[in-house]
């Protein structure tokens, strides 16, 4: 079993926005006061197209960074240029939290992901993952083997990007029985509502989201509701012991959303937001993904952009709702770092 | 020094609204599936004018509710009737956390509560404190003296009743500094600001909210913003390191809003609120308490009667709210139980 407190040493899997980001914020920790406890080192750092980089001691992040920005990969020149692939690096390097952040892959149902995970967790590793595939595809299956093996399984930032969702619900609301969830958590979609609101066709509207990097070159995972379900298939799972996959999920598409029936609804004062929702129903979970109107005077109305919101209902502490406004790709990278924190409490 | 693990042996000190819910939640806690692992009893339980109980091996928290109920105190005939005032108790008992549930005098500086607080951390009993006093008076001292003993001292009710304010910033928000925090976090002011917007008098407002028993039968130190002050000291003292009294809040009282302003400021779409912040300057924290018009599509707007709302500005996960809608006495009596889980997991 690896430790769980302080010093940790990571293994990166991925360098994209969030991975490098991350290394950003490590690389420069002296201008985050509050960071000063965090102590930990990337001893390995595996990419699909960049190459990798390896140092038990510690792979100089700020190089890394450079070598990317400056090359688009590693160079062999870096001292810490290794030849291994992630599935490789998982089995074989001594690290002690596996950060998945590869992309995901819903053709592939989650994997390699899903693999990468199991490795780190059959040798008694933790594993962070930003990617939403161990979650949507193999959350139980993964979960469980975390426990046999006294590993961590966290993955904050699958939902709300860093916003506490999970952490807070775990360690803030114990005791409480979660009736329902329902919350505004895609942001493509929720960005392409208000475009159509301010008179842009649909159309234009996904272009915005592109061109301000919010959706993928392929945004239908997005529009279809995809990963709205996975989002809330996840809570589900995690907070209200589900056992659903994203199919399982009532799910509506955004197609049927002209701007026309923006505006009108928007005439009788509501806003259409796409709602994801999980409910009890007698001893099984229900969830469902549904363009709803809500009025201008309801929390939910005044989610704006890229902005996402949760409202959680309890036996005990009543409604409580967290809303995450206007997020960057800072906010996204804090999630891994509030996941090596809790690990570094004690949570699993 | 106290065990903090479950079980817990708990010393209540007042058995008002707040404490006798939460006795009823404890009695009937069967009802609540989450609750299962809660492991308290309660050994001793005293009031300013109820009497008091004692029992090493548990006080019937039934009996005692029936009583009060029918008789308006413990009676002589209850097998756990005890001749013990507060500060004895505190000095005395063999328990493990005082719950610290008496009504807050402001003219008395916080006492007696603080010097029941301080009696139980000197003997490295943990205290949760419901009473603002201890916060708004005595923070630091018993904050060290709570060091010193190796003993927690939570109080997660004083702000946003059972709403986990301090328990998600020192818990989730790991690795932030927290650079200012606003909120609406008074019942009594938001309720009366409403009910002028409904074309109340100011005096019909105040009425309506004692009515409902939001309001106190003296409702001045929520009015003239004594309460938010204590609030947002609490917050800043707690939170971002500051070292401020309720004296130093720059303080508005409600007394100049007028019916006519509330609703010439709504025909311009904005709401007005009482509105606290927190916010570094320099090295020092400041604060202040505001009549402050907000517009309709800000969150702060939507936050209505009873309801609370508070905004966190970090470095590193952005901008993140909580909302507290529509809170019970349930609400409140959780809080303390949010403690008592903070404490079985290591939290001081």
């Amino acid at each position: 079993m690896a430790r769980s407190r302080f010093p940790l040493r990571l293994l990166f899997v991925g360098f994209g926005n969030v991975g490098r980001e991350l290394a950003r914020i490590l690389a420069e920790r002296n201008a985050y006061p509050a960071l000063a406890d965090l102590d930990v080192s990337v001893v390995g750092l595996t990419t699909g197209s960049r190459g990798a980089l390896a140092n038990g001691a510690g792979i100089d992040l700020r190089r890394a960074l450079r070598e990317v920005e400056e090359h688009g990969r590693f160079t062999p020149q870096n001292p810490d240029y290794a030849s291994l692939d992630s599935l490789k690096a998982a089995e074989t390097l001594d690290y002690d939290v596996l950060v998945e952040m590869s992309p995901l892959s819903i053709a592939n149902r989650g994997e390699p992901a899903i693999l990468h995970a199991r490795a780190a967790l059959e040798r008694g590793r933790h594993v962070i993952t930003c990617n939403k595939g161990p979650l949507a595809y193999a959350f139980r299956r993964l979960r469980k083997l975390a426990q046999e093996n006294n590993a961590g399984f966290l993955h904050e930032t699958t939902v709300m990007d860093g916003s506490p969702v999970f952490d807070m619900a775990r360690s803030c609301m114990r005791g409480n029985t979660i009736l329902k969830i329902d919350g505004i958590l895609n942001s493509t979609s929720n960005y392409v509502l208000c475009a159509m609101e301010r008179g842009q066709t649909f159309e234009q509207g996904v272009r915005g989201a592109q061109e301000e990097q919010i959706a993928e070159a392929d945004p239908s995972n997005d529009l279809d509701g995809w990963d709205a379900s996975v989002k809330i298939v996840a809570l589900a799972n995690v907070l209200m012991g589900a056992d659903l996959r994203p199919e399982d999920v009532d799910r509506e598409s955004m197609s049927a959303i002209t701007p026309s029936r923006v505006s009108e609804a928007k005439k009788r004062g509501f806003r259409i937001k796409m709602v994801c929702s999980a409910w009890r129903e007698g001893d099984t979970v229900k969830a469902s993904v549904r363009a709803t109107e809500v009025p201008l005077d309801h929390p939910f109305a005044l989610v704006d952009a890229t902005g996402s919101i949760v409202r959680f209902e309890t036996d005990l502490l009543g409604k409580i709702l967290m809303t995450e406004e206007n997020p960057t790709i800072t906010t996204t990278a804090y999630g891994v770092i509030a996941d090596l924190y809790a690990l570094d409490s004690g949570s699993r």
